[in-house]
């Protein structure tokens, strides 16, 4: 076995005519929702943070904050600009692993195509290299990496930030494997985070992370070559079970964009099921807070682990609250950035009701399945089947939904105009000279 | 429980007065021995290709590169100091972990005392914290942790980084627990990088990560206040044999940094018992390399895990090869910095010897012992048992053999002049009203 190698030699190589246009259409659309997010989040208390030690710290700001009016260095641009993508919790997830990859793959690349310059087909094989390196390395120690505690956005996204600045960067086989080594042993994050701005942190840490990695290699810093697949090497380190062929086994065929998803609410992908049933409910029925009696939830194992916290205290917390999410779907008939505000979390309204909420695991349900039961005081039940929630693989969210949604978390701060360019600009990404417009448009004036 | 916010609590508040005078002493010594490596450290390639990317996209150069004339900004600083004074694998060690405290633990502060000002007094208490929690974390994962193939240095190291920075800037009990937190959500580093420039980074990354973890939070940034105890805390998921006790059992009462050791020979630590025998043999008979027949090594069990490279080909690769470490001790009757030259680790006589080497793992011996015994091809034999290596704790390297390979690194780079007055700067520290002075020494002129 010799991953790392085969996998940087993959990297390095890899061609745009090689990659079917079905896999380049989604990395659009990735891009995209990854617009979208990064802009709406581009103004969340924990950039504003985050920004202040960037400006009192780092180098010459040649790179743009997107949704913000600042520049800053690249690796500052890296680590910022992960932090964004990621604090809505509204980004994109890679089914199999619960990895959101496009948070820490793309920023290390728009940071690099504004400071070294770059073709729009030179930005777009390097993201399609990023993602698919982080969704391998992440398969190669899913599930038993995941079900550990680890955040595999901060672990498994580091390492594909590595592959795909290495990639933009040009690279060759081994320095690629050495900068794809160097990611993997800076791959961290801890689920404890979840509810708290350290678990944006990790999206942008592993932007960092990779960046540095590639620009380490760039100079001449030495790695293993082996730093995946050893026996001490991440994966064996980073899990109790490990497939090694998943980093490798049909590379240039198999595509794992094509298990990428985008989320319709700005919440753990977790929730997202309940939050679908809650809302047909509204939909089909009148429903008062004042009338409900209890809330029954079935759901997969993971959601109480990960969206557990029946008592949530901020917005940030209530992202990571399946009671929250359901009870404030039930009120509010929509889930938006609205419903996840610091102040709603804590309205007397929802926080009564959120301890009518029972949640139930059901090992007969799928991760994107549940069952959402209401009783009224009446005693009637109110029920609703959630087969797949919308943004599952098997109800995508479309080009003209992902395109709306970016319209609505951009147009506030970047104006239609911008957006609309912004939009038409990473439709036509092959086409484009330069990248440096395209960032630009996604820049606040 | 709540590990992470009474040991918050206690790196918070612990006043210099309350740290026994031995321990004081202990942190000196450490301090002066970071000098030594660091300064020694300074100008290696390693060190040199960091700088390029941190002079390319770094910030204001407001912090001082020990052994060095360029300046870089704090965060920088950090990662370059941890880079230098752990590339020549010659720093201190905490035997019960192996972990190498000062390297990720110093150079925040150094960085924080030059920036934003600080007495000796301030740097010395805040140090004493940043090793205590470093090494309480790593007892707290040891040694499920260790031999899983974390490299701890990286991991335990940002985790103490963290704790010293957060002190340093005066952040309190709550704040300090979240810098912790985040220190540890960004814990990572593996064994497989031994022997490439990687392995170094680790404990700069780590220093990094600990000096960005407190400023983030100094500026509002929030991580889990359990962040290292929870569930899906660091420790939990990065150990399947987890001791929260060890985070605070007799905080303030029984002190880590007593367990400190510092190595006499520029190499794997764990090389040192079969390096002692191997030096102990020619000092007790003449041999030379024509005249050996077989090599054997009695061993603990870690050393052909962590130094069981055969057939180093570079100097980096020959610190963690026990092959090279004991032939290149029977025929230079040396063992230092000339030994890990890469052409040294080449040369086709010792490429010879290393094929007569025989390791054996023996259960009845520590770590810190080793038996060597030469076969000679007249059939004589020469063994040496080693029941404590020089510099493990029951052999300890006195103030003056600190002092001592401080001069020989330091000397040739700084000159005697600024030698002599960082040793007495060291030796004085809580006396200083300024740090900067003393950082000023170190600088290369």
């Amino acid at each position: 076995m010799s991953a790392t190698l085969d996998l940087g030699r993959w990297a390095a190589n890899c061609q745009l005519d090689e990659v079917p246009g079905s896999v380049c259409h989604e990395a659009k659309r990735a891009i995209l929702n990854f617009m979208a997010v990064a802009i709406g989040g581009g103004g969340h208390t924990a950039v504003e943070r985050a920004l202040a030690v960037a400006q009192a710290t780092g180098g010459s700001p040649r790179c743009t904050l997107l949704g913000r009016m600042e520049r800053v260095d690249p690796l500052n641009a890296a680590l910022l600009g992960g932090i964004a993508s990621h604090v809505l919790d509204f980004d994109d997830t890679h089914v199999p692993t619960i990895l959101h990859p496009s948070g820490p793959c793309l920023p290390p690349l728009l940071a690099l195509a504004e400071w070294r310059g770059g073709s729009g087909a030179d930005l777009l094989i390097a993201f399609v290299v990023a993602v698919e390196t982080a969704c391998r390395a992440a398969l190669s120690v899913f599930p038993a990496h995941y079900d550990a505690g680890w955040h595999i956005t901060g672990t498994a996204g580091a390492i594909g930030a590595a592959a795909g600045a290495g990639r933009f960067l040009g690279l060759t086989d081994e320095c690629l494997a050495q900068a794809l080594s160097l990611g993997a042993t800076q791959a961290a994050g801890v689920q404890e985070q979840f509810g708290h701005m350290a678990k944006s942190f990790h999206a942008g840490r592993a932007a960092h992370s990779g960046l540095l990695s590639a620009l380490l290699v760039e100079q001449g810093f030495t790695a293993s070559t082996a730093g995946l697949e050893a026996p001490h090497g991440w994966c064996h380190v980073a899990s109790s079970a490990v497939q090694v062929e998943q980093l490798t086994a049909g590379l240039g065929s198999r595509w794992e964009l094509l298990n990428n998803t985008y989320k319709p609410f700005p919440c753990g992908v977790v929730t997202h099921p309940v939050i679908d049933g809650a809302l047909e409910i509204t939909r089909q029925n009148h429903v008062e807070p004042q009338d409900i009696a209890a809330i029954e939830l079935k759901v997969h194992a993971r959601v109480p682990v990960l969206c557990g916290k029946a008592e949530p205290r901020t917005g940030l917390e209530g992202k990571f609250s399946i009671h929250h999410c359901c009870t404030v779907a039930l009120v509010d008939r929509t889930v938006g950035q609205a419903q996840f505000a610091d102040r709603r979390v804590v309205d007397p309204i929802l926080s009564t009701l959120r301890k009518k909420v029972s949640v139930e695991v059901s090992p007969e349900l799928q991760p994107d399945q549940a069952v959402v039961r209401v009783t009224r005081n009446d005693g009637s039940r109110l029920e609703c089947r959630v087969e797949h929630a919308l943004g599952a693989l098997e109800k995508p969210m479309s080009d003209r939904e992902i395109e709306a949604k970016f319209r609505n978390l951009a147009e506030p701060i970047i104006g239609p105009e911008r957006a609309n360019r912004l939009a038409a600009a990473v439709w036509s990404l092959e086409g484009a000279r330069s990248c440096r417009e395209l960032i630009e448009w996604g820049r606040k004036n």
